[in-house]
């Protein structure tokens, strides 16, 4: 497919605009009457169109898990350890779709895209979203590129919230559910992170009520401010440590603001570099879809009722380091899992660096994950 | 001494305000030519000055430990559960000193006080300061009071990392350390939190530069976030869900930013009562001081060789559901004391809340300090 390119790599990739022409009816009630979604696929879908695999995203994340965009581009997809010829999730047998969620900010239609009704971003005229509306959409793409049963959905984090509520509303149409770094609902401890994350950008001046891009203005430090502590949510205490220790850069003390100790500098960097790709709409949006997730609440907060209109069979994966969902988060899923009847598989995985651990190329993750997914093809007929 | 307090109250107290007339040099180099510092006594001095025990406060408390300010005073002192007549620090035997660091923003000199070389609040040109430099200016305090050595030093979080300078920086003068809830310095994640509730306030375009005095406004914003995150790490994730569950406020979503869940009420009003009675300028510098702390780096990393200049007995108490600054981090100043051949006593005490168990009257928790400070009483010959 390509020069240069490692051989277990999908290689170049081409994103593509998908416009859904359907209208969808909103968890808030309102309608958009049509959407686009950008997408990237990999691997060659079947002619039985078994072998398609779905991969949903996490807060931060887009389209573009696997692969290269360009012959210079050195940073290839999010996921691409996982996505490729060879790799667990096997292009050379799946057909992969990985899209950016309704409401991003990296092509699809979201508060910083242009509304047709007004010719201006929606900015905070845009509709915040539930796990929900995101499974609807994702449906209404499934339908346009012809996929009636997904062989595999498949995410991490925010991502494993949209494969449980796909398990829930959409049952026959998927075979297996990949639930990996994920919880049954956020803890009182998520929200207030979330709640500061969003304080931070609806107090910062350069907000103006999310009407931001009329004003030529981006809230730099609020959207800052809640990059940099979703971070700590990121590491785990040890893996900090670790990393920077609380290595000072400088002998002496400054006795001022600037940065002294290597986390300070880690954290400026981080929320720095995601000012300059990511949208502060969407990030409230996401933070605010997190919030609202609870399959349990429309079915008695019970948990194992909502499970029991799932048809898919279950692999949950958890992270020992993982302090943002952890284990016992997991653990909850996979309870209910029984209690619903469900067939669920779950693995531990001894890590040391906290959530951001289900991005890495853990061999203990990596084998797991291989050995379901190799049971998930052969199924499917490839 | 008052009518309608209770029984085992100090009753009505009057802070005072005392003159620090020596010059203080501090570690950033620069020399405080005089300073005031606001204090309170509970308890009588006896003859001999041995009954004198030394408070040291955390992050955002002050001088205020115990009893009250006027009759109509509903809220007492911050330590009221600990201190007073035939409590665990018995104001029947002991004489208790409690004081606002100085820096503080509670009537001692700080930022927000009148710098009487301009005539303005000093803000920004008020000196960083270590926790070295608070034992220093406490040290003074007590020759003022003509006490030349405590019978205990005590203090939690914070205050804690005082107890601990004060026995390896003046040990002649500390007979017992009481090192509650502490660290002997802070984890790269403690200072990431710390660094981001900087970068909220300094970021905040109302702190201009820290003069905000002089243009009559607040950094309302950038303090209100830093202490909405100091919060998430005073409550363990159990005690929060606990205490808010992941109740919702409202029967239907709002899709908007409004308050939704309860959790969110309580940060949002914990931020903004703290913007009413604290200095942006004083908790950039606390947060420093934690940051700076850590007695070990003065003697080669090696904090028992720290400790082997001590000659105070030790107590270390910590808690079981405390994460930011977890039993772990109290067992390594124990360790480091038991190396260094010092008397060390430690007690992990049961506890749901978090950090800010430190600060609650739970049984386990006034049986240990009521036992070992009537071993300092009986020392002491009250």
């Amino acid at each position: 497919m390509s020069t240069g390119f490692p051989a277990d790599s999908v290689g170049l990739v081409q994103p593509r605009r998908i416009p859904i022409a359907q209208p969808l009816t909103l968890d808030c009630g309102r309608v958009l009457p049509q959407h686009e979604l950008m997408v990237e696929t990999y691997g060659t879908l079947n002619a039985a169109h078994s072998n398609a695999v779905l991969i949903c995203h996490a807060l931060s994340g887009d389209h573009h898990a696997a692969g290269f965009h360009d012959a210079q581009d050195r940073k290839p997809g999010w996921w691409d350890s996982c996505i490729g010829p060879g790799k667990p999730i096997d292009t050379n047998r799946f057909f992969v779709v990985s899209l950016n969620n309704l409401g991003g900010c990296q092509g699809s239609t979201g508060p910083s895209t242009v509304n047709p009704e007004t010719g201006r971003p929606y900015g905070p005229d845009f509709p915040l979203l539930t796990v929900r509306d995101w499974v609807r959409s994702q449906a209404l793409l499934a339908d346009a590129l012809g996929i009636g049963r997904w062989a595999a959905v498949v995410g991490g984090s925010l991502g494993g919230m949209q494969v449980m509520q796909w398990t829930i509303d959409q049952p026959e149409r998927v075979a297996h559910a990949l639930v990996i770094a994920a919880a049954p609902k956020l803890s009182a401890q998520n929200i207030a992170f979330n709640e500061i994350a969003r304080q931070a950008i609806l107090s910062d001046p350069d907000f103006h009520g999310g009407r931001f891009y009329d004003h030529g203005v981006v809230p730099t430090h609020g959207l800052k401010l809640a990059r940099m502590l979703g971070h700590i949510t990121y590491l785990s205490d040890e893996a900090m440590r670790a990393k920077f220790g609380r290595l000072q850069r400088v002998n002496q003390f400054s006795f001022n603001f600037d940065v002294e100790f290597e986390v300070e500098s880690y954290l400026r960097y981080q929320g720095q570099s995601f000012v300059e790709r990511f949208d502060a709409n969407t990030y409230l949006l996401m933070t605010k879809a997190l919030d609202y997730f609870d399959p349990a609440r429309e079915h008695g907060d019970d948990l194992a009722a909502a499970f029991r209109r799932a048809q898919a069979r279950f692999l949950v994966i958890a992270f020992s380091s993982d302090w943002r969902f952890s284990p016992q988060r997991s653990r909850e899923i996979v309870r209910a899992l029984v209690r619903a009847g469900r067939d669920v598989s779950y693995a531990l995985i001894e890590s040391t660096l906290g959530h951001d651990d289900f991005l890495m190329p853990i061999p203990q993750y990596q084998r797991v994950l291989r050995d379901y997914l190799d049971r998930v093809a052969r199924e499917a007929g490839t």
